[in-house]
């Protein structure tokens, strides 16, 4: 086989110089794919953070408008990667064309959406205190403040995302949006998506005029140390595994100048079953769950991994019906041999702690993951048990039966930091629920009521994070437009004449966005 | 001497175990006060952090209207704090009556700008996207964000600024608007001073009745470390040097769940003279930069330390005057002899430096600062020389003549994170330095045009803060009200029934305040 070889993307060019070869795989079949990659070295990583910051201050001094219509140029280029794409994407990850057809609209969805986070001006946080010439004992000098990208932001690809939270994913769109040129390190589970994606990025920015080195992506499984420590690089986007990302902050912090890691790390979901929903539509919540666990092979951050409810004849039948549901479930392929491995090993641990029982999946058989329903005794979940509290990434889920509510409301507070809680009841056992709503809302990013976490609205409200270890830092999120400030800085200007103003602070509000002037929201001009 | 013993504040009770006294010292005369005070134990320091938890749920779930209460209580507490107070105050600092006056007044309407925050309500961050149920493939569910507050905050008071960056500062201003009770740690430089603005907190907090554990108040040089790594403590706000605020960080980031560190360290404060400006009126820029150089014995963290110009007969006789104003400077006496020593020993090394020779002030003679001007070689700017960029906290300043503006650019690239830059220039040579500005936007959190760094205006669109290692996090300010951002983190409500939802994200809208409903500002209720 000769094999063909994919480049880093450098500075708006292709190369590569290493000399370990990494191949994509076949999800489904184990076939090793015929497009290799080099791993990069610590030369080319260091080229590619260099790039990042040659192109900082032309990317982030260009009007926001056309920072904008490159957000939208790379939304319009992946809508255009066709039917071969998707056949690519599908074979790296095992994952459905119906699914990936779907990723792909969020990720060109995201794209815009940030495109009009731009347009609307409010992520520019401008504010205006005006002069005070006459004011007793000190005069006050016009102050204005707005909000700038902090510089390269490094952005490591997710496994379970191969598109939206991958290459143009909502960690890339952010950085863009801030005005910040993005280090991509390609995810090994998928580099032939990788490499198809950060070609449309490239073609939109040169259709769009951004300065070469605005987007670079590496291939390598190493090449993450380097580019975390290396000194151009002011921000990190991770989302994957409690290690991984840890390791990245540690990493970080140790630098001689310490820069934030945002990463998504690893949740167990929490569902919180009270006792009338059961009694009123049990079968149906134990399917609905069911599903939320089987959704793509369990492979979600906000899996459900945990249900917990009350000691009744209703939580039983409920229990029946959940394992009915995720017993019945056909096998399904993960993205990859290793995924499948840990969730083995995920698997292993419960089984071998003593005051956990499988009540349905059965082992591993061949390849795929089999759904699994493991029972835990509540005095794990009141004493914190560290099995109960790490996420298995896969279609497992752990069931755990509280004495009566005032147990349940200790095991809440037990919990560990959490992506999400979800609250199934109905509309009087909700009402009396503000206690529960209380502790929970100290522990994640996202409370629901009667749904389930798995799908994450890319909208303005949403929150996708929460206290660690869900992520590294409970005031950011990873989804939703309010990820743009992960990346963002304010300064201020002081006396400063009006036409050295950036466009947001001007006088007369060529932008026309809404600004806080003397402690007022408005759009007028200032005189 | 009987020493009397000053307690700690933990959870509403005074109580101190330790076995070491620390005494207050007489800035000015050597002096050891009356007062004494307990280092405190590892048992207390423990204590603090648990009351402040065990304050955080009720102080958190408070009408925002009671907390802005509680602000504006204290704020009339701290007014009320009589010449007594300012007399121990200036004992304890050497600072005179008239600076304790301002700093008194600038303290209190620094809690009623954070209650004006809380008041006007755009703090809660409120977005509201609707529920689409008809929209395909896939319906969207109501989603609701707005910010709480992290948890408990600690707080390290600083030495130059005895009232407002200490007990009743900015930090803690911006933790209890935020929701977040306080465990402080007050300065060792100014006890007494400490203990009398924590009696006016506790007042304040009993006439509004805020939980016990809201504030406490901890002595002691050794408490930080503890406090630091208390898993109770959510976040850390801390006014110091470069190598205290570090070893935060450091210690921060290895506890089991990493915290943020909000650490404003240090900064030399470039001040760059364009030649218009030298030849239109360097005698007044000359006295006007000695006198914000000497101001409180230059012991502000924006004291312009650099001043860099080009080569020009104007920028001799610049230099000169300004050597002139400085020379003539009465010596100053210290916050502490230990800020004394540590002056000595920054001039000292200026002065062991082959690169760099004095222009005024001479040697240090008995207990008093004498003010200095040094001049360095321009290669040593450009070669970032370690020496040039280190603060010197003092009356003291580095004079650097560049050989012309290119190399003045050059310059300025070369800088580390700064706090403030200033450009001194006439009209026409501003409107041509742009690229100088481009430059500084990416050092700073502040920059000024023809004014002096020292003088922080509370208001809303102050930046003080600023890369590396100016602060630990360029994305945060430590004064104005952004301030209030450093201690909030994102929560979203999906599908939640209205009545659960905090009033700021009811339908109703009852607190009245701006929302983001479907990507538009909006005071409207929602249906």
């Amino acid at each position: 086989m000769t094999s063909s070889i994919g480049q880093h993307f450098i500075g708006g060019a292709r190369r590569a110089a290493g000399s370990v070869v990494l191949h994509s795989v076949d999800a489904t079949t184990g076939e090793t794919l015929h497009r290799g990659y080099l791993e990069a070295t610590e030369e080319e990583v260091n080229a590619a953070a260099t790039a990042a910051m040659a192109a900082f201050p032309t990317y982030r001094a260009l009007p926001v408008s056309l920072r904008a219509a490159f957000l939208d140029a790379i939304a319009a280029e992946v809508d255009a990667l066709g039917d071969d794409f998707v056949a690519t994407v599908c074979r790296e990850t095992a994952l459905p064309a119906g699914r990936i057809h779907g990723e792909r609209a969020r990720t060109s969805a995201q794209m815009r959406l940030f495109a009009t986070v731009l347009r609307r001006g409010d992520f520019h946080g401008a504010r205006i205190d005006l002069a005070q010439p006459q004011r007793a004992p000190l005069p006050r000098a016009d102050i204005r403040q707005y909000r700038l990208g902090v510089g390269p932001v490094a952005v490591f690809g997710a496994s379970n995302f191969p598109l939206a939270f991958s290459t143009a994913g909502g960690d890339t769109a952010a950085a863009f949006a801030a005005g910040c040129p993005v280090v991509f390190k390609a995810h090994p589970g998928h580099m032939m998506t990788a490499e198809a994606v950060a070609e449309a990025i490239l073609r939109a920015a040169a259709s769009t005029g951004m300065p070469a080195g605005v987007f670079n992506m590496l291939y390598g499984g190493t090449v993450g140390a380097w580019l975390v420590k290396h000194p151009a690089i002011q921000a990190v986007g991770f989302t994957g595994s409690l290690r991984g990302g840890r390791a990245l902050c540690d990493l970080a912090a140790t630098r001689p100048q310490p820069i934030p890691v945002f990463a998504e790390m690893s949740s167990i979901n929490p569902v919180v079953l009270l006792p009338g929903a059961l009694q009123a539509r049990g079968v149906q919540v134990a399917q609905e769950l069911a599903a939320s666990v089987l959704l793509g092979a369990g492979q979600f951050c906000t899996n459900p991994g945990l249900v917990i409810g009350v000691r009744s004849a209703a939580f039983d039948s409920f229990v029946q019906h959940l394992c009915q549901a995720m017993g019945n479930a056909a096998p399904q392929t993960m993205l990859s041999a290793g995924g499948l491995t840990h969730y083995g090993q995920g698997l292993q641990a419960m089984l071998a702690h003593p005051g956990v029982s499988r009540l349905a999946g059965g082992e591993q058989v061949g390849p795929r993951a089999r759904a699994q329903v493991f029972k835990a005794d509540a005095s794990l979940l009141l004493q914190g048990d560290a099995l109960l509290q790490e996420e298995i990434f896969g279609p497992a889920t752990v069931v755990v039966e509280m004495a009566d509510r005032a147990e349940l409301a200790l095991a809440l507070r037990a919990l560990r930091g959490q992506l999400t809680a979800t609250l199934i009841g109905e509309p009087d056992e909700l009402a009396a629920a503000a206690d529960l709503i209380a502790v929970l809302q100290d522990k994640v990013g996202r409370l629901l009521v009667n749904g389930y976490p798995t799908g994450v609205e890319v909208c303005d409200a949403m929150v996708h994070g929460g206290p660690y270890p869900a992520t590294s830092d409970a005031r950011a999120t990873s989804v939703g437009t309010l990820a743009i400030d992960r990346f963002l800085r304010p300064v201020c200007f002081q006396n400063f004449p009006d036409e050295l103003l950036p466009d947001a602070l001007k006088n007369a509000n060529p932008l026309g966005i809404e600004r806080l002037v003397n402690g007022e929201r408005t759009r007028a001009p200032v005189a």
